[in-house]
């Protein structure tokens, strides 16, 4: 059985890294995959869990040698998917998902047409909005510039095969579950099923 | 929400009535349709229930006046299915589910690109000729000519989106509601979300 490459996105307050963290446990063929950053590590942000933080110099090295699957530049930083760990895990036959933006969402449809691609979203505009306020600790112009990137990431939507509304976590992941399930019995996903028969 | 429709095809031995039965149980959103048929009921069997049992004439009126979604010969009987009680449950918001064979389920994708199609079948060849065997109540005569629709139902699969393996009833139930419940999450069949974000 090939493996699924899964791609993930959706705009901040969406819930993602709860939503997968949950997913994860349902499953046992499923990799996360972590992304390489440019940004400074937080407190408690370990190197290989939440990222593998690098200097901008070794991030454009392996950008120069195709050594990234996708990458783009956000709020200052350049984030990308290392290709080896990916393609590995892809051959073993496992599904690896990639929590990624849509910009390099589209880079990934572009040479894996595929993958398979869900948008996972707060229910509205407005959920969003005070999703975002509801942490509290924001300046009104950070969550102006934070909803002007949210309204941008909507209009991504199209070019995602599933759309999953994240109101309950566990529905939620349920779907994904069921989403990744789906696409394991594709008929060409199992090009070896009854091969004698299909010519 | 706009409902679902689903065609189930599959060699006989495949286990499509019992699979289709424990999904129903799951789902409370799940219409199983009814074929017309002009073959005698069975003992046992009641009208309106397995089939609409009907005059060759009614049977062929119906299609005359395009009252049938698809209909096919097989064994010298006709069987198709009514029209009307599947595009009320769709537009209901339903799934509505077609059991039928090859024939009739390449009339419904042609006439519904957006229909869900998925191919049942017992793991091998081999498998379907056992369970064929295993009843023990069949002519050679019989399993010979069985074995041979078999076969050539095989050389449909790549017509259809999804392949489920029966060996065990409930895995491949839960299977079948897994694709249910990927396919209403389709972007393609949610086009009122977000809505303002989509040109």
């Amino acid at each position: 059985m090939t493996g699924l490459l899964v791609v993930v996105s959706g705009p901040s307050g969406a819930g993602k890294s709860t939503v997968l963290k949950t997913v994860m446990e349902k499953r046992k063929d499923m990799y996360f995959s972590v992304s390489a950053t440019t940004r400074q590590p937080r407190p408690g942000e370990v190197h290989g869990q939440e990222y593998f933080f690098m200097s901008f110099d070794l991030f454009h090295q392996m950008r120069e040698e195709g050594k990234l699957l996708e990458w783009a530049e956000y709020a200052g930083h350049c984030y990308g998917t290392p290709f080896e760990p990916v393609m590995n895990r892809l051959s073993n036959g496992e599904i690896v998902v990639l929590d990624i933006e849509t910009k390099g969402a589209m880079q990934v449809m572009e040479r894996y047409p595929s993958a398979v691609t869900i948008f996972l979203t707060p229910p509205s505009e407005t959920e969003a909005e005070r999703r975002l306020r509801g942490r509290g600790t924001e300046s009104e112009e950070f969550i102006c510039s934070r909803m002007e990137v949210t309204r941008s990431t909507f209009r991504y939507i199209d070019r995602y095969q599933y759309i999953v509304i994240n109101e309950i976590i566990e529905e939620s992941a349920n779907m994904i579950d069921a989403i990744l399930t789906a696409e394991r019995a594709r008929t060409g996903r199992n090009p070896g099923l009854f091969a004698e028969f299909r010519k």
